[in-house]
């Protein structure tokens, strides 16, 4: 069972954290520390995969990186200098371990494991089209697509494969692949998910976040370029760039709240872009009060940032428990009708009585708002105003984030005089999305060339989107079963 | 295996929390929401025993409340309307489910179950001559010598037997009993461990903190006082105060770090009483800079006090993961000399260049703060200032709290100058123990009739400490290694 | 789970097997030895104790020896060259690890564990008392009556204490108890259930069954004597007396089904008294058959000398599943229609068109006896003559042995036609009690003087049943449920 | 862990044992019981494949069927009427899940399952000549290769790709797969591994043999004819014979050891055989002697033949413990130099001073043999005479079937005399190859056309070897490594 989820339930969840080390002694290690930094971008199951010159070895696992790969005796057995892992929240239904990733498959031209952050926006065609030229599934992941095209490809060498693989898929991929040859990373033409480069000594590392690379000791290098390979052999290192140019769109989300605050993404502190953006808000919606208060801990950095703007003084109106399980929700009936706040817990002795801003970093359902808000009041609040430090989210991502279909995201059915009657809130507001660019160090948005993934804010997809527009037909006819080793 | 263990290895721990409910429907789920809410007093062990007006039921484990009370299949069977439960930290080696609380026995006056956090400091002395007498302990726990007290006392009723076996006693104790007849709560004295009653319609609660009241719904009615012994049956509420007046003499610890920043205590908010020590800080020891961090979580309060006080920005320049499992610690040899950042990180783009206040809430044996001065000077702070929310703690504990021996504190083998040098910091300053009375509302302490146990700054102990004077023999000559049902 | 019974449901059961090790480098894991191959006389529970001059360890587990005691990291913390150990099947419905044996106390006079195969048949009686004058037990197992006896006693030795403990209890016991200063081998009065003596080198070892001394390679020495107390103190071993001398009784149900056919208790092999039963079975109840078969693997001695002594042809009629586990019943309701046949199947081709006789040891509830006459019915065979290597069972036991209340067992409601009708044989027959008195060696049975407790047949019961007459009260009021270290 | 193998080390293992239903309402159930029946032929790894006309479902486990598939909540999702099973030991390392069967991929066609008892002796090459077109592995076992012959063939139904797919495979096959359209049972075109046919009311069932019919309660129909493909939609039964008419071949070693001796194969009791071979022993072999000794449990049948064509009683010389567990040997350094005698221990006041013909049914290594044979003079034997009912095991077998290298097998490297020299018998005989065919009911081993695979004995393999005439390449790189849901 999975024992910590700090994070809401009425959050956009990132689907992966990938993490590789090329050349260092105990590589495996390395990466159980990297996934365990990135543990935020996925929680249901975790695995990495080594290569020792001559074979491969794979440990994967449901649940935490911490309690499955901190024992020596799982780590010492994946041997070699070059490894990567991943971490993993799915979408789908499906969970089980043949989902869980580094993929891996003996090629004509030798082993080949990849790790997969994103979300292939053609895959359910592309897949049809190989199970009809015999190509059979051992998952049903986007990812292994990627595989397959590579193993039936006409080219000879493995990177010529590799290119003409990924010139069909569409959508959004940062990948980190291993051959006995050498360790390739590369992102999406768009860039939109991230993927950055480390140096510790002589070993090359890749690793969705740069928080990864803090944990491991290694130096930051620079973002992996949108649209690039990088191909490390021992000590060489190759860029590629095999697309066809295009303007990058990464994605704004990883400012707004998937990237950990400690992060620096493209040259930019994360904590300092939300401290940015609480006080762009500050400016945008300002309001008569007595306390700032974050919803914890998410909206922390904005509401520092809304803090120092306003002048209103910061406080802790909202007590976070350090213990909460996923799955610790009222044990049984009789309690279920209780206000149970095994989560957070109202601060009510400095709350009463007093005029309240409530700073968050975005609204998916609009639930968790609604009770956190009537906590404040139950504790005594006299008035309670939300700040949202992100714009409306109003549509799907089809790019590797876990959104709820459209219908069930508040912004989209309501405006917002229709979420603060939801909420019940005394007066509810969003940065706006120029004020979002503007905290990002940009001009106002360009509607022609946005310069980031803003979907989720605007419904502008930067990539077709194959499978959405047919009618997706079901994945395999197969519930493999939970498997035990007894 | 704990997978989450938010606080520092370099803490002093409380080693127990309690939680009664009487006259309640559900009354083990209660109980299991409670101990949740406390799972900060103790991290070993749970328990919880219920009573359904004929049969008292126990389920004991090794770990955390969530995960091993959180299914109904675990809590259905603790039928009942009445039920305890317990939380803890243990000191000594034994960790075995014998001595998870709640204890249990059978006594010629009928069942009899009890729940206790503090530490008897005659304990050793009391078990030698029961033995003698041919009593059979079940536990290494000091607790089992009330059971056993109650057990062979010649008063007739129980409640004499337990007044008798109180009287006996010296040292900490909170306790929650069970009887067929009825839930008994007390308090030793002088107090030293806390315990609140409350109330959810018609059932009385009983707990160590007012946030598991708050967890449940229920509302905080009175703190139980010291020496009195509270009886519920049924809806009957009895207040028997058996022992000889004496001035209260509360943990004082309990406000600077044990209880949770949202617990009111003796009608004081523990988030204020931080917030204030943090002011009376800025002013006792204030210094030019341009950050105030705390390190989180527990230096947070006090930070923000200090910053107010002072007016210098409240920034979070260290970032904690939400995901520290308590054995994640460089998992292979290889790695061991990485400088592994699993639990905190710096925001090295806040820090750098900057002359940091860090807030922290004690040093015990000064490792910690050590390694996190260091941190700030790896993200390049010009200056770090570390100012603490409480007095040098030079002093065991004998009530309850685990503290490390004596020479292993590093108050109480260096002063100020020297710890400055240690910890490699540019000043050091702790709250005066004056001071930290008058951020309780207090005058200076009044060492005559000092308000509160503050033995581990001031060496002055509210109680004889028997087995401390003599010397102790071997628990027992007993090791019952790891049981199963398979 | 357990995944092996070999056993019939319908068969009464062995409580206990007990084995014990005194001066032998690596005491436990013989005892572990020991206990497998007492496996048969107690399949729920397992136990080990042992002793390294200082201190005790002890590991106990729900389930069988193999499994649970199997693994170096189990056995090598049982450190000492002295160790006793206990298999238990357990009449009453609490099963908890808390009433797995050797018992431990920490007494006056030191350590004290205790092994116990029988039923002392005044324990609640004595219990009762107990309570009273303060005592708290910590099992509901009538052995804990013993140690608190022994604990309270005025005597000043522990020797002279456990005698006076002796000489309050009634019923059955051979116990091997562990003392700082040696290990206690004794007998009851009347020596009704085994205990035999045994040396390898210096060692000396007590076990239920001589097969338990042929699995560590020690030879058989004698049987301890009924009343006799046997000590062992490294090399100096004494023998005590200390009750008045009486007629012995041992149980004569060893010879018919709970020991292993290879043991040889009171110099008598058990196979050769189990072949000499069905020899006389043959004179006494003879038939015209086609082949003797039997009900594997009980009723295979009985059956071979059936055959011998009759000339009809010994074939293996039903051939009985290696793999049955406890728990393998029908797994879901669409087969519980299916004459599911997992643990015997009719050796078809054999039996179709045949006479056959059937042996089994005894009938209890007869639902076994009716399956396996039916099974050979559907096979085909002509005639099914069944015989019983013992007489009817018609009494409960009250000396350690699993028996279902009298009214369930079948030849306490039925004469032998009326079983004859119940199971639909051909014929049926029992030996009498006379011819297996004769076949044990001795002339018919003396209702004088019986040479063995053949209460269960006769019920002529050896001693007084003081809990039996009296109304019992329950046990305690405590259930402990499951426990984990999680 | 395995707790039940009560099959010597030093046998010969069959590698698989398969069950399909067809037709029945709880089809996985009956599964479930079906190969509880042939846990005998694979006691590492189990699984069961069901289809409810719309969805596949799959459980697969290491360890047994109890265990793993005896509780409702694993059963009751594998829904549907059609289901098939397997059971498996594996030669190899590899035994990790990806390799335990039902195998199951989705092609272009739908679902395909598929179950093997044998093996592919040019599976090898087939492979590498796979992977060079694209093909993916996601197993290592030779099965999987039958998949992808399927995948790719270019016929366009299901049933001519798999009759394309089986035309290329060499060796020994037993399958049964399940598409959405219906079931396919065959067998190769020699017979090699057996497969009986049943029918429980309209459902059709597949076995590797006939006591799993009997568990069941269903009817044997007939054997799957080698060379015949058998497909099942709904009530509808087709028999194919798509290979060129050959001899068959079947396993001479199944009536020797593997079957189960309540089968019936080939319209002859397996059980009849091993008398009929025991009685040729005897008239081959005839020795002077008292008792006549099975050693248990494979050498019953045989000793019965032996003793009732010899007129010596047949006696159990050696008691076969019901608990012995794979893994519980010597648990620790201290006892290993004792005789440890957990499985087996000889029947001492048999034996004492007696002439003993002990009957076994083969000789693999030879180990057990000579420490069986020593049991039976520790325990006083006069003589000891051995007789094995098969000629010398010489050859290794490549049909699916674990045999140790060639150069380990006893009668490979050892005459007659020198045998008996190593086990250090009186005298020792093997049942010539003219006599074990005579007990089949056959003339004389005809060397041309000789009935049986018997190239174990003969070293004539009726097929060609591809893999172990080529030099085999290393199956592929990778280590999958423990996988755990936690």
């Amino acid at each position: 069972m999975l024992t910590t989820n700090p994070f809401d339930d009425d959050k956009l969840r990132e689907e992966c954290g990938i993490f590789g080390v090329s050349g260092a002694e105990g590589a495996a290690a390395m990466v159980a520390l990297g996934l365990h930094a990135l543990q935020h971008r996925g929680q249901e199951a975790a695995g990495i995969t080594s290569f020792d010159g001559r074979m491969f070895h794979t440990h994967r696992a449901m649940g935490h990186v911490a309690g499955n790969f901190d024992r020596d005796e799982t780590i010492r057995p994946l041997h070699g200098t070059t490894a990567c892992g991943h971490v993993r929240y799915s979408t789908t239904g499906e969970t089980s371990l043949r989902n869980v990733q580094p993929l891996y498959a003996e090629l004509a031209t030798g082993g080949f494991a990849i790790a997969h952050n994103g979300n292939i926006s053609n895959a359910m065609r592309l897949r049809r089209d190989l199970v009809r030229r015999g190509a059979i599934f051992q998952s049903t992941s986007d990812t292994e697509v990627i595989i397959h095209l590579v193993a039936t490809s006409s080219y000879r060498t493995l990177i010529d494969r590799f290119i003409d693989a990924l010139k069909q898929v569409e959508g959004a991929y940062s990948l980190i692949c291993m051959t006995p040859e050498g360790m390739i990373a590369c992102r999406d033409p768009l860039g939109i998910r991230p993927l950055v480069m480390g140096k510790l000594g002589d070993a090359i590392i890749f690793a969705s976040e740069s928080v990864a690379l803090d944990v491991v000791g290694a130096d930051y290098v620079r973002d992996v370029q949108p649209g690039e390979l990088v191909i490390v052999k021992g000590k060489d290192i190759q860029s590629h760039s095999p697309f066809a140019p295009q303007a990058a769109r990464p994605c704004i989300f990883e400012y707004v709240y998937f990237s950990r605050p400690d992060s620096i993404s493209q040259n930019r502190s994360v904590y300092s872009v939300r401290k940015a953006i609480g006080a762009q808000l500050a400016i945008e919606a300002p309001v008569e009060a007595d306390l700032v208060v974050p919803v914890p801990d998410s909206g922390v950095p904005a509401a520092i940032g809304y803090a120092q703007e306003s002048g209103i003084p910061f406080e802790l109106g909202i007590i976070r428990s350090h213990y909460v399980g996923r799955t610790f929700i009222q044990p049984s009936a009789e309690v279920r009708h209780l206000g149970v706040k095994l989560k957070h817990n109202a601060n009510k002795d400095l709350i009463a009585g007093k005029r309240v801003v409530l700073i968050d970093d975005s609204i998916v359902r609009g639930t968790t708002s609604l009770k956190i808000v009537q906590m404040m009041r139950d504790a005594g609040a006299k008035e309670v105003h939300l700040r949202i430090a992100s714009p409306p989210t109003r549509h799907s991502c089809f790019y590797g984030v876990d959104t709820p279909e459209r219908e069930k995201l508040l912004a989209s059915k309501l405006d917002v005089e229709g979420m603060t009657g939801f909420i019940h809130c005394d007066s509810l507001a969003f940065v706006s999305i120029d004020g979002l660019y503007k905290a990002l160090g940009e001009q106002d948005r360009s509607s022609d060339k946005p310069g980031y993934c803003d979907a989720c804010f605007t419904g502008d997809y930067p990539t077709t989107l194959t499978d959405q527009d047919e009618l997706a037909p079901p994945a395999d006819q197969f519930a493999l079963l939970e498997e035990r080793v007894s």
